[in-house]
């Protein structure tokens, strides 16, 4: 598949923008758990991903991490590209969460584009608008939901997303998922258990009863 | 002062922008207390900021609040504008904090700027980019600042930006702006005041030792 079908304002450039980004965006096939962005590699530019699935997250001093958002085929990854995108003031951590392939924009490419398509300006605009949305979801969750719910959702989101019901993640996994201590995943999850909802084993959580798991996180 | 003064890309626009834009801006009055965006007073249009203070915040279902974030003199507020931005999915509420003055520009006049000013479609970005920054801040001090330390920094604010040690604020407001139970605010407010940190009495909080409150807000 080419670029010009990844990049959704295509046909609003100009013939010399388009030949810009094609001969500056890379293709790249990059492993699960490679770094993608934050620590030791900084703003490479925007991300396009082609396949596979990318996982944006924060840490903390103490190294306490939470997931901020996904990112599946198509979407763009913004925050990759934090050095060309005034008054972006935190710190973002980008990784490959399952064997990906993307394509990188180079920053100071894509910066030359904004600052001369009002199509991308704008397109860059609604990407950002997108995410700042998902970080507000986040927040109503973590104010305003407990945590069983806000586990219960996961779990299900996950087996959507893995297509199965048993999940290979350990209860630090999910924790550093959720923003919260492995011993708090931990309790809950036996808890999940003694009410038949959940299978607990070594490395892996297997969905017994997936409707009430989902009532519970639709409560 | 002029409309031209409060907008900072004034300077990057055609004559025929700035006519538009000085037609169309319209300038209010508010009173403390009034409603500016969410509920009944949807998407007037983009904000800005002459004098005074907003304040905004969310919601919950059960009408619990908090605090996103504050706006002073030449602060521009694009979320008053939200309808007009694709992809913003989160319900705000606007109101004014202190009797405020300010420049209204209508929301199809901005979008119309938007689509055919790359410098406005820019600066747009920029703001996003710097109210997402202050959200991020935001779900970093409730995930993993403890909730003495945020309601510390909070007086410490509030004294700097009343001009006073001496705060009218009751439990439940500052429950609203920090996301809390006014119990919790009651129970630590008290461990402060046996601390020798504050003094209650009806409807204020009065700060007894800055130096040791701030150092707190600080840990």
């Amino acid at each position: 598949m080419e670029f010009a079908e990844y990049f959704p304002v295509w046909n609003k450039l100009t013939e010399e923008e388009q030949g810009l980004l094609r001969e500056n965006a890379l293709f790249r096939r990059v492993e699960k758990g490679s770094l993608l962005h934050g620590g030791s590699a900084d703003c490479q530019g925007l991300l396009l991903v082609v396949s596979g699935q990318l996982r944006a997250y924060i840490v903390s001093e103490e190294g306490r991490e939470i997931t901020i958002y996904r990112l599946f085929e198509r979407d763009l990854c913004l925050l990759s590209a934090s050095c060309i995108m005034q008054n972006i003031q935190f710190e973002i951590t980008i990784e490959a969460e399952k064997d990906s392939e993307l394509y990188v924009v180079p920053s100071r490419i894509y910066k030359a584009l904004m600052e001369r398509s009002v199509s991308v300006a704008n397109y860059t605009s609604q990407v950002m608008a997108g995410r700042f949305s998902e970080v507000m979801w986040l927040l109503e969750q973590i104010m305003w939901k407990s945590f069983d719910k806000r586990l219960a959702e996961f779990l299900v989101n996950e087996s959507v997303l893995e297509g199965t019901l048993c999940l290979k993640l350990t209860h630090e996994m999910i924790g550093n998922h959720l923003g919260t201590a492995r011993e708090v995943v931990t309790r809950m999850l036996r808890y999940f258990q003694s009410e038949g909802l959940v299978r607990l084993s070594r490395g892996t959580v297997e969905i017994t009863d997936s409707p009430r798991l989902e009532e519970l996180s639709r409560k």
